[in-house]
């Protein structure tokens, strides 16, 4: 069983840092220090009494805002967003936007209402007004995988966010097709606004660049339904197939946004007569549990999704014990997760 | 837009048994009249504003309890149950029970805490004493796809109980392959011991004795992980590869239990070199939407899950106003989805 001693060593902090960030004294810790410290303990299995005990016995709500939970990403967010909250006493007020903004209004319009004092939201975009009156009216609010802006002085900041770096997504997922020989590679997406898109598309294109590979009109977007259910993005995939085949030079390496639209565009090419891997490779990102049951499995980007939801629960449930502690950005490394849809 | 008149007409009743049911007054009315008001509505897109005004302008929480909400079957109905509730102005507050009786007594505690009246529960055996005690302390509980009991009489009924008719769905997948000419018949399964797949087996069954069809030995069944999550019922289903293609004479049709089941089994059954559906077909139970980006798309048995989730709904809101009201049981009709995992 670790102790406080080791998790220091790991995070490679003093044992009085990791004494402040349990004792939500914190306030003047970097970022990066809190979350090296969060990390140790994870991964060293640390799970200290931090919360200070709860004045009565009664559990505890927090709100969680996904854009639709049958999409497969989501609902293995609020899965882990459960197990965590569970762990300090907490339950899940579930809440689905299907990114309408009046939908977001209406929930935090409840969330207030039901005296909720923290949400998890997954939102388009973190900044806009109804967000951020809701956190200068005193609601925590977690943004998952949304930063709300990567260059705002941290004494401003309103909002926790943690996120999977997607710039290192796009990155690690474009790399590794290049590592595997592809040389026309492109990036297969939904056409939304979002920070993470324009963030993985940043680090795909780097990549590309980085090997002077050719970059321009690599980007290959089409129009999702805005339920942003659980069949859109399989079907978007498809759709963008024959885009894909006209192409000339045709591609020999995809990266999709999201893993189901890259299933999509499997079972569209497959249906094409194009042989996967061996003509096309393909690298998701998300790895949701269906990447391991298509044919052939789909290699995929991987967020730390429990760690993350761990912390993001964490980070709710200090910031409403203590008003002063400020938000944070956490942002998690991905890893990639090699099955048959990249070629050898 | 259609009026009270088109919905008695529809549903073959008085207006004023319409009108009764709208206002709370159908302690005498037969389930399957209230049901078929209630379809009737439903086809005609009918909407009455039947609740009585909230007194107060706060949104009210009822409660979800289902296995695993990463379990696709799960989250498509916590989806429908989401959109009916919002409806209302309801909010639905989740829990995971990963079929642990210990999470399901710790759910109900918390719900009393939170002052919620009405649950949502997809349970094992909903006749466990906890559920009871919870039922008999004033929570109004809906049971989704277990019936409390089908030789119950109802004035001691204890719980509403909305279902798919799982006989049925049984019959159906089995006779649509027994119409395709299959004639070794098996039925794929966890070994889970619920009422609904009691019913689904016998419903098989039958089906294979009427037509004179080898009917002993015909449940395959394996045992799946406590979780309840997304990936067990694929894993098992590429567990049962091995014990079917054992069997003499082969099998020449399956019916999976549910759909997750019956995708794992046919990515096995493809890799171990069996041709589908020319060698060996397939029908699942659920129709999750994955159902449609499988290779091939996999033929199901569908519960009509929108009108079934209104249904819980309103059951409960119309049992929480009205403690009089005894609880009713609903059997929803299922319908075969075809697609092209059965041979023509």
């Amino acid at each position: 069983m670790a102790n406080i001693r080791d998790v220091a060593r790991r995070a490679g902090v003093s044992i009085s840092s990791v004494s402040n960030l349990l004792n939500h004294r914190a306030h003047q810790m970097s970022a990066e220090t809190q979350l090296r410290i969060e990390r140790a303990m994870d991964e060293l299995h640390y799970r200290p009494q931090r919360m200070p005990p709860r004045t009565s016995g009664q559990p505890t709500i927090i709100g969680l805002l996904v854009p639709s939970i049958v999409n497969p990403s989501f609902s293995a967010l609020a899965h882990q967003v459960d197990l965590s909250a569970r762990a300090y006493r907490y339950r899940v007020l579930l809440g689905n936007s299907y990114r309408q903004e009046e939908e977001e209004r209406a929930f935090i319009t409840d969330m207030f209402a039901h005296g909720v004092r923290g949400i998890i939201v997954a939102a388009s975009d973190i900044r806009q007004t109804h967000f951020v009156r809701c956190a200068e009216q005193g609601m925590r609010i977690v943004s998952y995988d949304n930063r709300f802006s990567g260059s705002m002085a941290a004494d401003t900041r309103l909002v926790d966010s943690v996120s999977m770096d997607n710039v290192e997504a796009g990155r690690l997922a474009a790399n590794h097709l290049i590592e595997r020989g592809c040389r026309q590679i492109v990036f297969a997406t939904e056409a939304a606004l979002t920070l993470s898109r324009s963030n993985k598309i940043d680090g795909f294109l780097a990549a590309l660049r980085s090997h002077q590979l050719p970059a321009y009109e690599r980007v290959i977007e089409g129009n999702a339904s805005s339920e942003y259910g659980d069949t859109e993005m399989f079907e978007l995939g498809r759709a963008l197939v024959s885009r894909i085949l006209a192409m000339t030079p045709r591609p020999d390496g995809i990266v999709a946004i999201n893993d189901a639209l890259g299933i999509g565009l499997m079972t569209g090419l497959r249906a094409a007569g194009v042989r996967i891997p061996q003509q096309i490779s393909i690298v998701g990102i998300d790895n949701i549990s269906l990447a391991g049951f298509s044919e052939p499995g789909l290699t995929s980007v991987m967020p730390p999704l429990a760690a993350m939801a761990q912390l993001m629960v964490e980070r709710l449930i200090k910031r409403i014990n203590d008003p002063l502690l400020p938000p944070g950005e956490f942002l998690f490394p991905p890893t990639l997760i090699g099955r048959q849809s990249v070629k050898d």
